[in-house]
């Protein structure tokens, strides 16, 4: 491809929102460096409620919310845009995600009329800072058990919200510790001494001058590993009175004297489908880890592209970091899963906005899934992968001017926050057993394989994205069979179509156990969890697959696509070699092939090296953003200037060439 | 075991220097917590400074220097000590390592009896805070190709120091951007107009008033990811004339008329005799790197101990998270390798330690070897291990006050200091191949192929520990027997060795090809890195295994004995099912025999998990320096005083329990 390849690449990755994509680059290309390592906590907390402002000034949450309340209702921009943010100062996502996206979601999604008339404009408009205070310090993945309760009075119409002991206290609350003037707190809601569940009420937390209010307690988290411009807090609530309209009623209402109400019934389905509604913060989360991903890769493999370590015999010049096999395998496959998330993101984000449209029950059970489990692989993913470009740009990786430091930590707790990723590859991989559907949210451990005892009859591998290409691919091959070309797609497909099928069939004969008489259903379901996690991770692999196999299919522009099917190869081969020990352990691949594999897994680093530069100038990031004097011409500067100083070779002060062996055994930074 | 268990275990992690550990726990018990999160870095480098002083004023250093000149020259204490400072503020550790083990230690090792009388005791005092300036921006892993020049006048009789150019900086250099007043300076050595290779002199930084001295240039590198209490920084060199004195001697001299005389032949081997006497770096670092994984393995299983989530059917209280599979094997094995790793670093100190006393050549560049192979397994192991613990303690590990993102960002650059990890595997791979000792330290890409091409002769396995023993359990069985015990010791050993010799057979046989008519050298190297970095990795995994053994065989105590026999199990195990592709495609075991691993490997964590408190308990951190809430009793705190609240249980606030199942799905930390 040549000097407009990366555009046309750009214009492929930019998908359906590209103009949203467009603006937010110019909007951020103007913005200062996104370096704040040398704040302290509260100079950064100050910062970026300073952009915040900003942000609102510009009318950027409107995509969020509804026309009604003067928003866009561009369910899809609005994603987007979270996931650009995601290139600058993280903690000014995630402070961003926390007043529109959760503070603002939530009264959106979980209030009636009556909340968005009082609140949506005040809250786009940052004239009311607010929190999401779901997470107890006692219960954060088991949030359907939070302690809180929100106890309804009928003599003064009010409900009473309080904090029953230390672990109920309200933990790692964005906006809470300096900024939130008000709450969304999720509370075990008591009426006529019954509880009815989870239910979420506006709760004042402090007056006009910042001081809290009577009633409530807040403490300051206080420094975190990244992302210490958000001010995390704790709160607690002395029998704090709110009015009975302080309730958001959309799935559930007291009555003036006390009775309930619900469209919906049970309460586990009730906090479940509330839930359910959130699920934006999810997919915003997997958006910025695969927008942090992308800065790093930036970063590193542009580094690798001038730096040089070591002579190679009969050459003038040392040799280039990406020319060594080893770093080709650090970076590449990495980069090539970043082309493969970024596709089935961009499928997740369309799906949501469609559902936005079009209610479906079914499809929005599948997209609740689906987000979970790409959140877990997208931000697993980050984490690896940027702790592998810190290395890779040794030392110089090290300094925070380089950013790697502040991308590591502030993505960090991508891993935890929105979704424990252990917890949600459960989730997800519950949702693969077929019949699951009928009985949506009924999860739980012995529940779960209780359930699957009774109900299992099979599964079935439900494509997700070009059906019908994907059928058609799949069909002509065998999985089987060893003459098959190692970078077929349909072979791809089917071989993770394959063992999809497998590990979710020995996985429900498993479970089965724990309806046998004396069973301890817990104990089955525990000894399986191992098990468990890899079905999730299997099925998201195979549908992340898909999605990049449609995006290629999408792409119009011919060389475009043939690079986007190179690397795309590099993807699903890395991960095929990440698993090797399953497709061997289970006469998936012959050791034959298995030592293929690897061999075309080297062969295709040596084929993508020359495209390294174009990948991740594709991602166009905005130059000041990437931030990083590595990565910005210092280290050819340097190159240059050794080169200008050193020309003639052996002259002046050079050692004597016969002695100069590279030796790859003395580094000793001190 | 008892309550005393955990003390006798103690006993045996202890091993040899028993009594620098037990005087270094009573010392740092009365510090004050290691948190230093909340300092900015100028305020963290005056407090490492003030701490750095008072080891100094204790005599901590006395250990590590000779006799001579005030010092005990116990090599085996000073390593040691190292260790345990590995359990507090980080950058001291390091700190403390650029002043007496790097700067100190190249004044003892390089510099000869004018040196050492006076400097040695001036360096102990700190009364000459010096740095070790050996790395530059362009030379980091390849030091031997610095491009700083120490040109000899003979009229003057003095050495110019220069930086020839910008990438020619000093970088990294600790103690160089705040307090340092000398630097061990490594340059090329250039006499009579001709380059004799790398050589270190003394070269004073600043003046009593702490300004730089004319000619040469100070810059800050500024925050760093982590390591923030240590001041490194960039130097450079203007034409900076030092007297002939100022040349360390010990391996290269000049005479007054500039004459170049050295007991060692070849500025290559030359450069590498030097290094190999600054081994004690990077033993330091793997011994520290131990203490850091410690220190986490201790938060995070102290508070999976405690922390309960989700409900058990029939349960009164929820689970605790140690007793979910998932989490036992995020820790469990981590914690038997660092078991293990521990045992390889007591052999590796203790062999320093001796040929200290006895020098033996061959020893020599086996320790080397060893050393660096170590160094990467156990920072590898530490990165990874820590960023485990982070992510198994959810939003309380991210919070600063449980130390574990100060724990990832301090230890973060040990994979890349004191010699990059990948480029310390390709060195050991290299001392593997038969013949090679003969060639000391003539490594080189291209220049160790031909080598290679030339001399391979064939590939044997020397055992490093407790020969006799291993000899005696590998004989008595057959490596693929299927019917062998998992657990069988003398199966585990033949296994990795065989792996060992199977790789390193294969490796040679490639690289071979180097030596054809026509064959680009380079080329064939670097298509085989992966395969090199592989026969580094099995070949210490071997080693370290045989450490473990013969540590276990050491222990008089038969109950601890039993107890680290089956932490042995368990690394063991694990570490075959991380490489279970290998020993499958290879026809090492069969699917049934692997499968059988995987589930062994699940009964070994269910087997000591009850044991878990005691192993982590065992590495006896003293109480302050654990440092973290959540593994000092908060957690317990807050169960007890839920538990107190909601007994009995179903009364008041509590959710309807029919339907509280518990879900995994949820967890939404804002």
């Amino acid at each position: 491809m040549d000097g407009s390849a990366t555009a046309r690449l750009t214009e492929v990755l930019d998908g359906r929102w590209a103009r949203v994509r467009r603006d937010a680059r110019q909007r951020m290309a103007e913005l200062p460096s996104p370096h704040t390592y040398d704040l302290s906590t509260e100079e950064h907390r100050a910062q970026v409620y300073a952009e915040l402002q900003e942000l609102a000034e510009a009318g950027y949450p409107r995509a969020g919310f509804p026309k009604s309340h003067g928003g866009d209702g561009d369910t899809g921009a609005t994603l987007t845009s979270f996931e650009m943010l995601g290139f600058g100062d993280l903690s000014l996502m995630v402070k961003a995600g926390v007043q529109w996206g959760l503070f603002g979601g939530a009264v959106a999604a979980l209030g009636t009329e009556p909340h968005h008339d009082r609140y949506l404009r005040a809250i786009m408009d940052l004239d009311l800072p607010g929190c999401f205070a779901m997470t107890e310090t006692g219960h954060g993945s088991d949030v359907q058990n939070l302690r809180t309760t929100a106890t309804y009075d009928p003599v003064t119409r009010e409900f009473v919200v309080h904090t029953p002991h230390e672990a109920a206290r309200k933990d790692y609350i964005g906006n809470a510790a300096r900024d939130g003037r008000a709450a969304v707190v999720f509370a075990q809601l008591i009426t006529g001494g019954e509880s009815r569940g989870v239910h979420a009420l506006v709760v004042p937390l402090r007056d006009e001058h910042g001081a809290p209010l009577p009633g409530v307690r807040i403490a300051d988290c206080g420094r975190k590993a990244g992302l210490n411009g958000v001010d995390n807090g704790r709160l607690w609530f002395d029998n704090v009175r709110v009015p009975r309209e302080a309730l958001l009623n959309r799935y559930g209402d007291v009555a003036p004297d006390g009775t309930y109400t619900s469209p919906v019934e049970g309460d586990s389905r009730r906090f479940f489908t509330m839930l359910g509604t959130l699920i934006r913060g999810r997919i915003s989360v997997a958006g910025a880890a695969g927008s942090a991903t992308k800065s790093a890769l930036t970063i590193a493999v542009r580094y690798a592209l001038e730096r040089r370590q070591f002579p190679r015999p009969g050459e003038p010049e040392e040799v280039v970091l990406l020319d060594y096999l080893a770093h080709q395998r650090r970076l590449l496959p990495a980069l090539a899963t970043t082309y493969a998330l970024h596709f089935a993101q961009e499928q997740l984000v369309t799906t949501l906005h469609e559902l936005a449209d079009e209610p479906d029950d079914r499809r929005q059970r599948e997209l609740e899934s689906r987000a979970a489990g790409l959140k877990a692989a997208t931000t697993w993913h980050a984490t690896r992968t940027i702790q592998t470009c810190r290395e890779a740009c040794g030392g110089a990786g090290y300094l925070a001017e380089n950013r790697l430091p502040q991308l590591k930590a502030d993505t960090d707790v991508f891993t935890t926050f929105e979704g424990d990723n252990t917890v949600l590859y459960q989730l997800v991989a519950k949702g693969l057993l077929t019949g699951y559907r009928q009985h949506v949210h009924d999860l739980g451990t012995a529940g779960m394989a209780r359930f699957i005892a009774d109900q299992f009859v099979g599964t079935v591998i439900e494509r997700t994205a070009a059906r019908s290409l994907i059928e058609r691919l799949v069909s002509a091959v065998s999985p089987q069979n060893d003459d098959t070309d190692l970078l077929d797609r349909g072979w791809h497909l089917r071989l993770f179509e394959d063992r999809e099928k497998h590990v979710l069939d020995t996985l429900a004969r498993r479970l089965r156990r724990a309806g046998a008489p004396g069973a301890d259903a817990f104990e089955v379901f525990n000894n399986a969890q191992d098990h468990v996690l890899r079905a999730a991770r299997v099925h998201v692999e195979r549908v992340v697959l898909e999605a990049f196999v449609a995006g290629v299919d999408r792409c119009a522009d011919p060389d475009a696509a043939a690079l986007l099917n190179r690397v795309c190869d590099l993807h699903v081969l890395s991960a095929v070699e990440a698993d090797l020990d399953w497709f061997l352990g289970h006469g998936r691949l012959s050791t034959t092939r298995a030592k293929a594999v690897t061999g075309a897994v080297n062969d295709l680093c040596r084929g993508l090296r020359p495209h390294a530069g174009t990948l991740v100038d594709a991602f166009a990031i905005p130059e000041p953003l990437v931030g990083a004097p590595i990565a910005t011409g210092a280290e050819r500067d340097r190159q240059d200037a050794q080169r200008r100083h050193e020309t003639p070779p052996g002259a002046g002060a050079l050692p004597r060439t016969e002695d100069t062996r590279a030796n790859p055994a003395t580094a000793a930074t001190s």
